[in-house]
């Protein structure tokens, strides 16, 4: 039958995108592929996971395999209460976790919570294009905010604020990811969160603090996270995954922060998909609860940080020297590089591809889609040592040549 | 902060049911409870699951553990695509197989990509809760048509659909559970199948097939799926599920049909979660493959077909004789019961919960909000034989006095 006429307006609006059908040519394994975001297999603790898996089949099989409550297994909000109080001296209540199926959920989840159609979100420019994705179903507008080396700058997120007052827009929420963002590998110090949080009060503006990878820093010492600073408690929602301390595949993330956002929250996944992944629930609170995850951490962080290292080394060796700049990430997942104006990296992309190397244009990262099209996202985690160094070289002959016919065409 | 002015429009609608408020009081261990919907937890094949587990940590633990692809693991849509052949007839391309978290997903996913608010959606009265809840998020209006103890009325669903032409409705596509429903536990013969769907091809109309029980016969001959009798292929999606056949704590479901809509589907998914739980769809799919749960399922019919037979022979022995039907049930998880004319089933669950037993009002269940109000769901899986007959006798208590008082009051 012709399915033609019973499409919802926004699924006839879908379009396969133009980048996710030249990052499929990245699939052939000829492809040294810094574009997608994936922890590296050799990051996963297997051995642990086995031992945990093997305690839950001998004492909680039966509620394992059961449906859970929509909140989620009341043991793993528990743990990751204790868990974010013992690392990060945050305090969060276990009614106030919510487990979702991945971070994404918990995006899905805002949108569904917070916006109607034509609402404003602020973020920074660039920002997770993931998020840009789950909001802009629900209609988001976007202020962007931009950023520097540090991340959002304060300053043009006030005067942001006082344009959208002035209009009499209020937005429904800043989102953020304040440490090792991504696409741009940024921490914001933490000087710059507390006048972050100064400026929400005094705006009493609401943050989502998304933090996938706070805790994979390589150097320099922690920053507090904008929930553990915020002193009345109730201004940002915090969301957290086990999909980079542990692994991907168990699709466990929670979201904590004020209990009446977060019982919203827990209504709308209610017709969403009733309740997550009870049996890997079960898994993941074994191994907090038994400090497995914690003693884990160190090893992902020394494998991380060399093929950081790995990375800059080669773009410090092969990368134009003129014109370009990139991130020097203390941790997270990713650098940024930044080309000189003029160039276009989805453009460029298909040459890359062509000699075997992929990244992601940073240009999706950017709200405004006028702004970000001499920009990129590199992956440092997913790819072997050797294939970082041939890969950036490879990338640094194509990006010298389009330079080099920018320069002539000029 | 004041989060109030920051609710979407259908954040601020929401509330919390009634009757869920009520059933919160059978979380009392006193409480006998037929109000739920769960599988019972000696159904589950704890020792096969661990052992393919077992194997899954031997054989796939990097991939198990890494995120999938948004469709599913491929080895589970090809294991799955197998198992609607070997056990239903049914044909259907691995490609067009949608892996979801939980059906609940599926039927999230089908109003993200055919609704639009106001569109038309034909169920039977009554029909599955969760759909309803799922759909109406998307802002879908109902058009019920009647059932009797052998479901959707075929002559009812033509002259619903010749209505809605004359009105110039084209209603999006009919929601139907068609084996041993929920909540009502009929199963549409075969010739009853066949005339809907001629009625579904004269009005080119499509149909969402919901089978969660299909395989959970207990007496006479399997029906073929609506989507096995559909000649074309391509009018029926199929939604179909690990839960009842399994475990539901895998929350792993499947969707199956038109290439098209599944596509669709899945570019939805990307923005919502990512994709599903890589590690029990492993697992799920060493079990199809290896023959285990096919080997498991007469185990879960026994069971659940002696606990059907407690209930219907307790309700045989205590119910009211007059005014009174329910079904009989020839598989799934549900009886459903009609009292006369004036009873509340709403108002009579108070007194049946101040005496430990619950079931759910049957009101909920129908997409018009002035029928349903003299009937109930009872679930027979998962109560032990005893507290069946106990609870059925406790119930049929209160449903004597409620019909002598609604008499008293005529």
């Amino acid at each position: 039958m012709d399915l033609t006429p019973l499409w919802s307006a926004r699924a006839n609006a879908m379009k396969a995108s133009e980048i996710r059908e030249l990052l499929k040519l990245t699939e052939n394994p000829e492809v040294i592929s810094f574009a997608g975001g994936l922890p590296n297999p050799q990051s996963f603790p297997v051995e642990e996971v086995h031992e945990a898996t093997q305690r839950v089949f001998r004492d909680h099989a039966q509620r394992a395999f059961q449906y859970s409550t929509t909140e989620g297994v009341s043991e793993l909000r528990e743990s990751v209460a204790d868990y974010l109080h013992a690392s990060q001296a945050m305090d969060v209540h276990p009614d106030d976790v919510l487990i979702t199926n991945g971070s994404q959920q918990g995006l899905d989840l805002l949108g569904r919570t917070l916006l109607d159609a034509g609402d404003t979100v602020v973020t920074s420019n660039p920002t997770y294009l993931g998020a840009l994705q789950a909001l802009s179903y629900y209609g988001a507008k976007y202020a962007g905010v931009d950023s520097d080396g540090d991340g959002l700058l304060p300053d043009a997120l006030d005067d942001t604020l006082k344009g959208l007052a002035a209009r009499g827009v209020r937005p429904k929420f800043l989102y953020a990811v304040p440490t090792f963002q991504n696409p741009s590998g940024t921490c914001i110090p933490e000087a710059r969160r507390r006048r972050i949080l100064d400026i929400a009060h005094e705006h009493d503006l609401l943050i989502v603090e998304d933090d996938p990878y706070g805790r994979l820093r390589f150097d320099g010492d922690p920053v507090p996270t904008l929930h553990s600073l915020d002193k009345g408690g109730d201004r940002v929602l915090y969301l957290g995954t086990f999909s980079k301390i542990l692994v991907p595949g168990f699709r466990l993330a929670w979201t904590a922060g004020p209990s009446e956002l977060v019982r919203k929250m827990v209504v709308s996944k209610q017709s969403i998909d009733l309740c997550t992944n009870a049996f890997t629930q079960f898994i993941a609170a074994d191994m907090l609860q038994n400090g497995i995850i914690e003693k884990h951490l160190p090893e992902i962080i020394r494998l991380y940080k060399g093929k950081r290292d790995v990375m800059l080394g080669a773009m410090d060796e092969h990368f134009p020297k003129e014109g370009v700049h990139w991130t020097r990430s203390r941790g997270g997942m990713f650098t940024w590089a930044e080309m000189p104006d003029g160039v276009n990296t989805v453009e460029m992309l298909e040459e890359t591809v062509r000699r075997n190397v992929a990244y992601v244009p940073g240009k999706p990262f950017f709200p405004d889609p006028e702004q970000g099209f001499n920009t990129m996202r590199l992956n440092f985690t997913h790819a072997s040592d050797d294939n970082i160094k041939v890969g950036i070289e490879r990338l640094a002959g194509v990006m010298v040549e389009t330079m080099e016919r920018q320069k002539a065409l000029a």
